[in-house]
């Protein structure tokens, strides 16, 4: 057994600083494992104690007579290292340092938190920081979290990742209200040691557990959560996430566009989406999609049966299917022909979906075949039943004839429950029914239900193209800001064409220029000083070849003037006119690391925050849902009679980039090609101008 | 005393078809009335009972000792109108149909429904197909819905106004789990006469109503409930909306791009907007908005200062603060001050908010202080409290502390339960102080409260231009689409300016045109045929003086292969570029009737799906907050070092649009503008393209 197997099941644990009082911190540890009959051997630590209820209390942790598999630190900050030292000197598996005032409060705290974990060596750090942890599969409650006071905390198939202690606390007590089980929860927080990734791995391997919850504030170590997300991923077991930490300014000031397009939380948006996860919206949703996904059952279409006893009722969740772009069709022929005895309403209600018993619903055996006829329909590919008032006076028999239909079925049942009855909600939840109370919960669940995992989706995916075949970086070994020709000289190398150009050091090479270049021509100025060359007059669009040289001394005049700069050449490009304008652009997130960057171009790409973004590394298929994701992809598939543009070689593109930027490792600062144009199919695409910054 | 006022206040009701068995619908009213303590009397008739319990029975409505207030009906569809025609003839203010089989039933039952109000007459009628009306100041239940047969039915300050009972029922049944009172509620079924308007407006004038909830399907009357809304606004009573029926196709396909921007659910949105009403996203925040504003007190800034015991969950409400755009700064140094004692945490907590009280929050005379402090700080224009866990062992006294820091203040205090726990729910709302259980919802509860109302709203604009004087409109005699020309003339005729132009009829009369116009020229061709000139090859933008015959013939050809059709002529435009380019459009919903609406320019517009609208009349106050609304604002702003552009011209030509789509009436069926060029400060606008269809 792995030390955080033994963590999570341990078969002795220390209590380091235990109290005899049951009301302090120090004292609920072991009254929580007596409470929930843990079987194994408990050892008090405390130097002032000889015995804490019957059992028999240590001077300190080189006086025990074992080595124990865990040890929990009750200690204060001050005093924890030394404990931690002592129990990783004894051979213990993993310590769980509970006390705050580390990392966290300031670089004292910090300081503390290098102690502490040097003083672990070898050994596991659960913490500091933490609440513990609970193992409801084994019933070993290792945990201050006064949401253990409850007696009766139901096991179940989802395991529960939290960064916050308070948060896991308050997870238990919800789950607990509605009827949900969990199997494991374990709060991380500092993670000087082991962090979310590393339980998510093991739990990955769990047979108790069938769907993990993360309430997350920040990923501490990518590769590594992105590595267990995908061993998830490889088991079956979904992963549901919940972030704070979404409101941050998290807007990078930086030189390129991009960095005004890439949020803190988009990273994580992104980061989320590659590896699969599924990021709930809600609070709420962090324990009722968990539940939904526990179930088991996955939905193969669109199409929901909504059977109603109340029709407000019935409304409302077809309204909030219909916002998550459900359907609700009417029953077939077959089965309007089985609904139809068991409907009072008459034949109006036979051609309509939300399906309603009205009172009839009460009944639970027109309820059970109702829900059978639904379930078994070949029109529908889920079912929800909504619990009206009438369910009040008999939530029992009314309970039982919807998990009936539970047993044997392979879609999806869920249940959404109308008035205020916290009871059926947990009495369904209890027989295996995902229960809601709320609308929009219901219909984000069968959101995610709905939803292909990413095995799905890449085994759907139609490539047979490979990763091009790419140029070692041809590296400046100028750092600061390349000019324009340099930085796309780059990109080609990378596989990335320009369009035709042609520098120039001085207006009266402008004219020939633009002749060779086939009439109307682009004029830029080169600088290594400006980005933005558009705000300072330094693009002229269009121009013919007699007015060139012209517009090369208007636009030398206008620069200087407002930037103080002196141009140091010029360029002049062919004109293209049928390419669509995008945005090839890179970000780095200081806690995610790099990522490519896709938007529509022009100036109009910040204010309309059309863009998409993956973590490298990525490949074609991300390059391609990339792509998709763009609100602006019409653009680029024949959009009012346009020609539909060459989305292979700009999927090709976006790899050629993302390789760019991984060459260049931690030495790139910014980069960016904008707009990089895309051109009908066959004909490729071309970098129009481009920002690269190495240091 | 008017028929509303009697049908919510009876002192007599007669009880038509009243069964004697109150687990029936039949027998429901009558025992709901007794059971909550009904004052009046109550006549029950039916033919086939001498009484019910102690009530004496009466064979007709002709029979009853007195004319009574209001006659709820329990018949049939079938039956229900002789009833009506019954009450109608003794003089009954109005009366009740509680039958469904009417018109939401099918053309059948549509006849039924009108016999139903010619039945009425002069009578007044709620429903049919509603479930009645609560009146909980009163304690008279007029429904049968099986929420009545809670006990406690706690009365207070909020109205709700349903189109469906079974949300009724639910909103009844919730708000009581949540301890929430309500005045009065009723459910409006098919509004064969009396509709959610009238209740709102009634309500208005309700004493016993702060607050008015509304859950609505589709509004009936538009005018009514626009006057309705603004009766309630003018008593200061907020009017808080959730609407289903968001997920309707309801995308209309049109000639104009201005259709596909204006699906019926924007047009609601536009028309909640433009009443000051408050639409919630949430069946929840139904409950939940209407809760906090009950309180009466309004957030002046937007700094809020979170009090927990709970890390976790302080963050977690500080992040959804922070999405709905709140700040949540550090306490002052006097603040601080007064924090200091209550901290155990030490100074590391003093410069935090959260502030964070860990287990000290549990003591209600440090929570108490606390609130003192942040309530009193003039860092902050609201407070949250967190209860935490530790509240749980204590929820009598941690509702004291938290419920005695209203009294007196002004300032919003709500409060955040992070365990389940519905009692402290419960009591915090029992004591006036509103309580959530959804993180989401408290920060949506404090948006609500943040919002200025639509009159002070108004009363901050700095708005002195008046209305423009339009001309009549220039009607033409001709149904069908006007040519660009023609449509033109028309905009102008309302103030509308276009870009300078001249109508030519053949390709050799371009050359001279295009020089007369300074140069470089946009041709279009003229075709009352087809709206969309660009996807047929009928434009060309920027055309030399030299090349504008060729073009004009190219167009003819191309225009001809494509649509079958000869152009009837060209237009010579001159060639505006430093203008923005917007959508002034018309939509006519089929329920809500015409609006204005306002999108960005160019082929991005129905992608990106930037659009401001409002429902006809507008005003300039109206139409500066479409053109504030829009995501693209930014650009009519001096984007990226580009001149202002003109949006005091663009709001009077918004209004001038407006005038001319209430001059044509019913007669229009197609305008737009586009694109509306938006030329810098002080320069005006100018139409340079345009649809118009009359009929």
């Amino acid at each position: 057994m792995d030390a955080i197997a033994r963590l999570l099941r341990p078969r002795s644990i220390a209590v380091v600083g235990a109290s005899a009082d049951a009301t302090k911190t120090a004292g609920r540890p072991i009254a929580y494992l007596q409470k929930h009959g843990f079987a194994g051997e408990i050892y008090p630590v405390n130097p002032r104690s000889g015995s804490i209820g019957a059992l028999k209390c240590y001077p300190d942790v080189a006086a025990l007579p074992v080595s124990p598999d865990v040890g929990i630190v009750l200690l204060g900050a001050e005093r924890a290292s030394q404990a931690v030292r002592a129990l990783a000197e004894r051979g213990t598996a993993a310590a769980i340092v509970v006390a705050s005032g580390f990392g966290e409060a300031g670089p004292d705290g910090g300081r503390l938190e290098g102690e502490l974990k040097a003083a672990a060596g070898a050994m596991r750090l659960l913490g500091p920081n933490t609440i513990g942890l609970v193992n409801l599969t084994d019933k070993i409650m290792l945990a201050a979290s006064g949401a253990l006071e409850m007696d009766a905390l139901p096991a179940g198939r989802i395991a529960v990742v939290s960064q916050s202690g308070g948060i896991l606390g308050s997870l238990l007590s919800r789950a607990a209200g509605r009827g949900i089980g969990f199997s494991k929860l374990v709060s991380t927080g500092n993670e000087a040691d082991l962090g979310a990734a590393d339980f998510i791995a093991h739990l990955a391997d769990d047979e108790a557990t069938a769907v993990i919850a993360l309430y997350v504030e920040g990923v501490r170590q990518p590769e590594r959560f992105r590595a267990a997300a995908e061993a998830a991923s490889r088991s079956g077991k979904p992963l549901v996430v919940f972030k704070v930490g979404r409101s941050e300014a998290g807007r990078r000031s930086a030189l390129s566009h991009t960095g005004a397009l890439a949020g803190t939380d988009r990273m994580y948006e992104a980061l989320f989406n590659q590896v699969g996860a599924i990021r709930v919206a809600t609070f709420a949703e962090l324990l009722e999609v968990p539940a939904a996904l526990a179930a088991g059952r996955a939905m193969q279409g669109r199409r929901v049966a909504i059977l109603t006893s109340s029709g407000g009722a019935g409304t409302l969740i077809a309204d909030c299917c219909g916002l998550a772009g459900f359907e609700t069709p009417p029953p077939d022929a077959a089965t309007a022909e089985r609904l139809r005895p068991l409907l009072a309403s008459g034949e109006a209600a036979m051609d309509r979906n939300p399906v309603d018993l009205t009172l009839a619903g009460a009944k639970p055996e027109i309820l059970h075949a109702a829900l059978g006829a639904l379930l078994e329909s070949a029109s529908y590919d889920a079912v929800i039943a909504v619990a009206g008032s009438s369910a009040l006076a008999r939530p029992g028999p009314v309970a039982d004839a919807i998990s009936d239909r539970m047993r044997g079925g392979v879609k999806p049942l869920l249940a959404y429950v109308s008035p205020y009855a916290p009871h059926i909600v947990r009495l369904l939840n209890e027989r295996g029914v995902p229960a809601f109370d709320a609308p929009e919960s219901c219909a984000a669940a069968l959101s995610a239900l709905a939803r292909p995992s990413r095995a799905e989706r890449r085994a759907r995916a139609d490539f047979t193209a490979a990763r091009p075949a790419n140029s070692a970086p041809a590296l400046t070994s100028l750092p600061g800001p390349l000019d324009e020709a340099e930085a796309r000289r780059l990109f080609a190398a990378f596989g990335i064409p320009s369009v035709r150009e042609i520098e120039i050091d001085t207006p009266a090479e402008a004219e020939p220029a633009a002749r060779e270049l086939g009439g109307r021509v682009v004029l830029k100025i080169r600088s290594r000083r400006i980005a933005h060359k558009t705000e300072v007059g330094g693009v002229a669009i269009g121009v013919a070849v007699e007015d060139a040289a012209r517009r090369c001394e208007e636009m030398r005049g206008a620069v200087k003037a407002k930037t103080g700069f002196e141009p140091e050449g010029f360029l002049a490009q062919e004109l293209v006119v049928n390419g669509v304008e995008l945005i090839l652009g890179f970000a780095r997130d200081p806690q995610l690391g790099p990522a490519v960057l896709l938007g529509m171009g022009g100036v109009t790409t910040e204010l309309l925050d059309d863009a998409a973004i993956r973590l490298l590394p990525i490949d074609r298929q991300d390059a391609q849902e990339m792509i998709d994701e763009l609100r602006s992809a019409a653009l680029l598939k024949g959009f009012r009679g346009r020609p539909r543009a060459d989305a292979t070689a700009l999927a090709a593109a976006i790899v050629a980039f993302a390789d760019m930027i991984s060459g260049f490792g931690e030495r790139l600062v910014e980069a960016e090609i904008n707009p990089l144009l895309v051109l009908p199919e066959g004909e490729g695409v071309r970098a129009a101008d481009g920002v690269l910054v190495v240091r």
